[in-house]
């Protein structure tokens, strides 16, 4: 078995994503989550590019990590000044981190253009800064930027700047594809010629720029390199870095090398989806492994076989990475498919039943309108009661007003609904105001019923996400609200649709509190 | 220069992907864009399994495609049949395509445990259903269901099952990797034992379950395959299939492939975006080649870098495949980003301006508050204007209020909105009804300014998209509404912030009708 160190670096090159901005707590609820889950090196920041990452540093020493080590970033030192006197290097010290980590330019287009130096002084540069940063730190790691261009530009050169970093007594030679330009099959040739002249352990940076950041840490691997740098869920500048939930998953189940135990990795895609919440994304469905469709079966022949043998069509038992299997409900959809979420609901329904067909048909027009039953089972579920004839209706809304009212320059709109419903025989009549007309009409709803059941002050909203589906289907657009409930036992999700945002978001609610009496009554 | 065909399935494979279902007029358009791409053949559907991939057929003869070749998609024949007694196969010579592509089983457990059949009946399978479709069809391709996991498994049977296509006469044999799991590295040693056996032209079928699709695909290309299987976007099943919007330009920019044209090329963004807005689907920023993300900069750094040299930062140019280089403004912005913004808008600023650091400052704060200018310049451009003292303000709201009333049990709500206006000394207050409440606001808005503006008319709502920033920060969740409207001639970007939805979009409104004005007027 090979020994392989994972870097992470979510919270340096992960945090150039366009759209991610993290906390500073964020970021130490991060490297908690990073270190639970085995990586051996979390990259804090760049001390001298932000205050923010200065704070990080002083924090994360409070914390007490199992293992992983905490390295910091940084650059070479300027042309003309010497290390002592470098800004950026003493604030590198400063931050006091267990290792550094720094970059410097291996393509000689860079060395010219970026930095205006001649050749000769980027190596004085790269020997000295790590030279003495290896005097005044355990572990010092070099980046070799734009390694893979500056080989193929000029491969002496390139090698040169890695001779000097081992000269200088680093730790780790780290091969950067910097702008993500590198196709794998160009990789084992260019690793051979670097290994013919480095004994320093070498590890291997890239970019998703070619969709190959995953094949080529993976490649590296292979051809030898010891240590993989990449962010959580492939977060990085432009098309992201190297996914480490792929890697990680990849190199303990199919390249036979230790890191993470299995335990560990059953945590993957918790820790996945809890970087996710803290940089306000929603996760890709389609992520390989953790992604919540990355098990998910639609077409019916697949279903069926899954239900046999697992390894028909899933390449890794999805336990292994804390993911599941799913059966899909969809015009695609066989009767396997409606049967297996009956089960799942614990609805007794026979593949020849009629109904079963029914509600196929149902749910095609659902879809057709712009419902989606993914994210929303719970709606799905009061579907099948209802055409089971096995649903009790606990209440009937028979109207609501909803006004936003804003009186004057500078003021929020103020936010009221009133509603009516019925219960039994007997009508409630009341209002509520809220944040805005969706809550509004959500506290008036509650307010009213829990007149008649108390057990719904249990329950609270958890999430509610809106999707406007474009136009230019030839009809108006239409909205999608999406709402996740809980008690404190159970969640669940309800779905409602309408070209008005109030309707859509009436129909979620109300599917929510049926469901809830439903579970705890009928 | 290697010949390289290219094969699409977004219409068969990519339809299997949880959230994508075209209607046929759908699937005809984007067979005419990829044949427009340069694709050369579009796998249009399964006629065996539903009829909507039956009427795709129909349809598409009615269309003229300048180079593409239409396939469809099936099955080997079912044991104790034949194929002129096979349905399935039946009902592929009925859809009359100009190429068609089967399907059948390489390793030797689905044999026995999704077939339930011997290892040499299943020979037989294959050897019929291709040798009778050869003799019916023009063009005849055997994809190898399975076939890295059948050869790790039982590489003799593997690759008795190509030896049996090959003699059936087929014209290409594709390996597929079905279930995602293979790794780069294993491909060359695999399709070199192939290619000792098989003198039949190789094809490459790839799924995205390990993050490698496009790295097996190119890496097949490497070791000799001539024939690589994709869909646009990646769609498909679980993780996707291979993604042709990187093989493509990959293999014409970096492996010396002929295939698309330049000009093709220079269309790929388009495309890829027009198959998203018909799948109904959000583009992936971070898409490599295509996304909004592929070649934006925000580290201060390479801004710099980039103005003077794009190589530095870019590994392909953008235009090559229709996107461009984009600067971003964030609180990781340097002042070099806020200037290539200003000079985009024509704005005079100096770097040594006091402004220039104010406006990054008011940047960091709107985005604490939930604010994001990607996708809304128009409001980074007034509020830049703004703080440069150079915006007119053309009108005023002193007040409005939004009314949804829903009657009785059944109705939808209908939405209603008032609101007062003042431009100069003049106040105008007038009603109008909408769809949902946004629509009765921006509505009442029009008709009040068109009052003063006529050229306001000549103005519209393009699309509207809400994000609710989750909760869990400490604060009550926010709501994020983005607008962009255009008026022929441009199209522009505003955003809006609130807790209450209605407020948010009340701001991303009035910004676009702002924006517009200026435009037109200042």
């Amino acid at each position: 078995m090979k020994s392989v160190m994972l870097y992470d670096t979510t919270l340096r090159d992960g945090t150039q994503a366009e759209d991610i901005s993290f906390l500073v707590s964020d970021k130490i609820r991060i490297a908690q989550k990073l270190d639970e889950l085995g990586v051996h090196y979390i990259e804090g920041g760049w001390p001298g590019s932000n205050p923010k990452d200065i704070a990080f540093f002083q924090e994360i020493k409070n914390v007490r990590l199992s293992q992983a080590k905490i390295a910091a970033f940084g650059s070479t030192r300027r042309a003309k000044t010497t290390p002592e006197q470098d800004n950026n290097i003493q604030t590198l010290l400063q931050a006091a981190p267990d290792v550094v980590t720094i970059f410097g330019k291996t393509w000689d287009f860079h060395v010219h253009e970026a930095l205006r130096i001649s050749l000769e002084e980027n190596l004085e540069l790269i020997y000295d800064s790590l030279a003495y940063l290896k005097q005044n730190v355990g572990e010092v790691i070099y980046d070799a930027e734009h390694f893979f261009d500056g080989y193929k530009a000029n491969p002496e050169y390139a090698l040169k700047t890695l001779l000097t970093a081992q000269q200088a007594g680093v730790d780790c030679i780290v091969l950067c594809d910097t702008n993500g330009g590198t196709l794998p099959h160009e990789l084992p040739e260019i690793i051979k010629a670097v290994q013919a002249q480095i004994q320093t352990p070498l590890g291997i940076h890239a970019h998703n720029d070619s969709e190959c950041a995953v094949a080529n840490s993976l490649m590296a691997v292979a051809c030898g390199a010891v240590h993989v740098q990449g962010t959580l869920n492939g977060f990085g500048e432009r098309c992201g870095n190297a996914n480490l939930c792929s890697v990680i998953p990849a190199l303990k189940l199919k390249m036979n090398c230790d890191g993470v135990s299995d335990e560990q990795l059953r945590s993957l895609r918790l820790v996945s989806r809890h970087v996710y919440e803290l940089a306000n994304l929603v996760p890709n469905k389609h992520q390989p492994y953790v992604g919540n469709s990355a098990f998910a079966h639609k077409g019916g022949v697949h279903v069926s076989a899954i239900q046999r043998h697992p390894e028909t069509y899933e390449h890794i038992r999805p336990e292994q990475v804390g993911n599941a299997t799913r059966v899909l409900v969809s015009d695609l959809s066989g009767r396997a498919n409606i049967l297996a979420k009956a089960e799942q609901f614990n609805i007794n329904l026979d593949s020849k039943d009629p109904l079963t067909l029914e509600i196929l048909e149902q749910i095609k027009e659902l879809e057709n309108q712009g419902y989606q039953f993914e994210g929303a089972e719970a709606s799905f579920e009061l579907l099948m009661r209802k055409a089971l004839g096995n649903l009790r209706n606990f209440f009937s809304v028979i109207g609501f007003r909803v006004i936003d009212t804003k009186q004057k320059e500078g003021d929020k709109p103020l936010s009221e609904a009133t509603v009516k419903i019925k219960v039994g025989g007997r009508i409630e009549h009341t209002a509520a105001e809220g944040e805005g007309p969706v809550n509004a009409l959500d506290n008036a709803l509650r307010k009213a019923l829990e007149h008649f059941y108390p057990q719904l002050r249990e329950m609270r909203l958890y999430d509610y996400k809106v999707r406007v589906l474009p136009a230019g289907k030839g009809t108006a657009s239409v909205t999608r609200v999406l709402i996740e409930s809980g008690d404190g036992l159970n969640r669940w999700g309800t779905v409602g649709v309408s070209d008005n945002i109030i309707d859509a978001s009436y129909h979620a609610l109300t599917d929510a509190f049926q469901y809830k009496l439903n579970k705890d009554m009928a």
